[in-house]
């Protein structure tokens, strides 16, 4: 029994941590939120239960102490929970609120920290969010203030004020709002600023700007949410340091079966390539009788598929590599024949077409 | 030719991302700091050179130009190249100055977000950086100023005046200047504060205390670097919330061979201990002949080592798991029995002991 309160990083599925990645793999059930990568999903070991407790488009939030009991009432059957969330757990995630309502019903939790794109979206335009001579602090704020404070509960005039970096977290509809309020308070409007949307995903866009121009310049490029708005000297950094991948604005839709495409779409996506998994082709076992071992003096495989099939036939029946002792195994392709070495087999033959 | 400046989290290895492990398993040459996790150096591949360019005790840092140039002759040579540091490359990481230099040389580099200790520090001592209704914003900042800067660098007036959470890093040394700064502007003394020592290591210490106490806290519990400081009310959380692991305080030393203890390794690691590897054995195939095929009935195997080396001879004189097709073969334990999966073979025997 224990809930793990599990940061999935800012939205590249790579950006996970080895234990976050090793805690979906091992869980009993899984509480997910908006904003994780979907690729993350895939990682769930079939067969386990998955509950979404995020929004869908036009519905609103379940809301926050309904997630709280379900997390309760799941551990409290004595399973593992793997609760979801994009970012870090504890950076505007709410990871306190579920860690004390967890406490006070003495359900063991854990938070695992994630990569959070305050810090990876910055990062992923080129700007350091700190700078030996230019920025010797780094403050990240949500621009969605608390709505059961009446008066302002951000100090803009403190804000305005920062000589380090200032980087707000899901503002997308409050730019303009933002730099008036911080040109209100007497933030000069040459500040170097940024925005970036969908950061590290291969939809990211980022634009460099200044203060007094942020607003415009994101309408101009209709920058939509999930956005993260920089605003400090280091964003001047961005236009020098920004990196464009090989293939980033690219689209690539993959039509192997699922399980095979795994690998591909991993460097198609380091390579910023925009992934979509679209299997047209799926492989099924037909249904066929083992052959009598030892009639035959060759086996001819074409494809690595028809390895694991023949392979898993093998296994059911009770046998295992050595029913080949007495054949020569042919493969055609480098993937088929590799296939057998995790059976312990190296071919005979190897036809190059 | 390129060099990925890569952050490698706070400590816990595992809270490397997925990006980092495979980019250190898979690059040419490795440039290393301090505070670099030590079991991610284990993942480094045999005969990949290693530079280490942190600060041994007692001498000087190699100089930051040093390494630049260190790192754009590296990648000159046409090698892929990973810069390691400990966090988060660019949040006081240095990272923006080494990709400036890249940079200006038309040398390809790539940042690679790690965790930040300023965000896992506090979590891992049960404290939410941000946290709703008690701090909308999070402020990180180095307690090491620019030392060229001759007057303060630092708005500790601004910092005094944080009404969300104030992080200092590398303060470890400035612990009571940074609490007598604070108040000295105005900060109430009653603040609640924490110092978080080797944070997501099983070394991790944390203290609970307020800004008034600080200094003598850190004293009485002989703190030392590296060392996270946290002010602000989120730390009155950290009491609540942090959770000890069932090994923690617990040293385990594993004396089985380095490349067997891994696994082990992990799981101690996970529950809090502290581990040592020191292998007092090694596993060296001796050098023997292969059987003639055919000329036994019956094959046992004792020991995983002993499958492993076996097949290893095996492959290595032409033959593959059908050279057991005339016999039968038996396994003493189940580990024994399970490595022979990795070959296609299904045993016929299994001995409990």
């Amino acid at each position: 029994m224990k809930v793990y309160l599990i940061g999935c990083g800012p939205g590249d599925p790579e950006l996970l941590t080895l234990k976050a990645r090793r805690l979906i793999g091992s869980c009993d059930v899984i509480v997910y939120d908006d904003l994780i990568p979907s690729a993350v999903l895939q990682w769930v070991p079939p067969g386990i239960p998955r509950h979404y407790v995020g929004k869908r488009a036009g519905r609103d939030y379940m809301k926050q102490p309904e997630i709280n009991s379900l997390l309760a009432e799941l551990a409290l059957q004595g399973q593992t929970v793997a609760r979801l969330k994009g970012g870090d757990p504890c950076i505007f995630g709410r990871g306190g609120e579920e860690a004390l309502f967890l406490h006070d019903k003495n359900i063991p939790f854990e938070f695992v920290p994630g990569i959070t794109s305050a810090i990876a979206g910055p990062i992923s335009a080129g700007i350091p969010p700190t700078h030996r001579g230019m920025a010797a602090s780094v403050r990240f704020v949500t621009a969605h203030e608390d709505p059961s404070k009446t008066s302002g509960f951000l100090d803009w005039k403190g804000l305005a004020a920062e000589t380090g970096t200032l980087v707000f977290l899901m503002g997308a509809s409050r730019i303009v709002t933002i730099a008036e309020k911080l040109m209100a308070e007497g933030m000069p409007p040459e500040t170097p600023s940024a925005l970036i949307e969908n950061a590290t995903t291969p939809a990211q866009r980022q634009v460099f700007t200044c203060l007094g121009e942020m607003g415009a310049a994101a309408e101009r490029q209709s920058i939509a949410s999930p956005c993260i708005i920089v605003v400090g000297q280091v964003a001047s950094l961005g236009e020098k340091l920004t990196q464009r991948a090989p293939l980033s604005g690219t689209s690539v839709l993959l039509t192997r079966p699922a399980h095979l495409s795994e690998a591909s779409a991993a460097l198609f996506a380091a390579a910023g390539a925009r992934v979509l998994s679209y299997p047209l082709v799926d492989i099924a076992p037909l249904d066929f009788d083992l052959p009598q071992r030892g009639c035959y003096d060759m086996f001819i495989f074409t494809s690595q598929n028809a390895v694991t099939i023949f392979m898993d036939r093998l296994f059911a029946g009770g046998y295992d590599s050595r029913f080949f002792a007495e054949a020569k195994i042919c493969c055609i392709g480098p993937k088929t024949r590799d296939t057998f070495k995790n059976y312990g087999i190296k071919i005979d033959i190897m036809a190059d077409e």
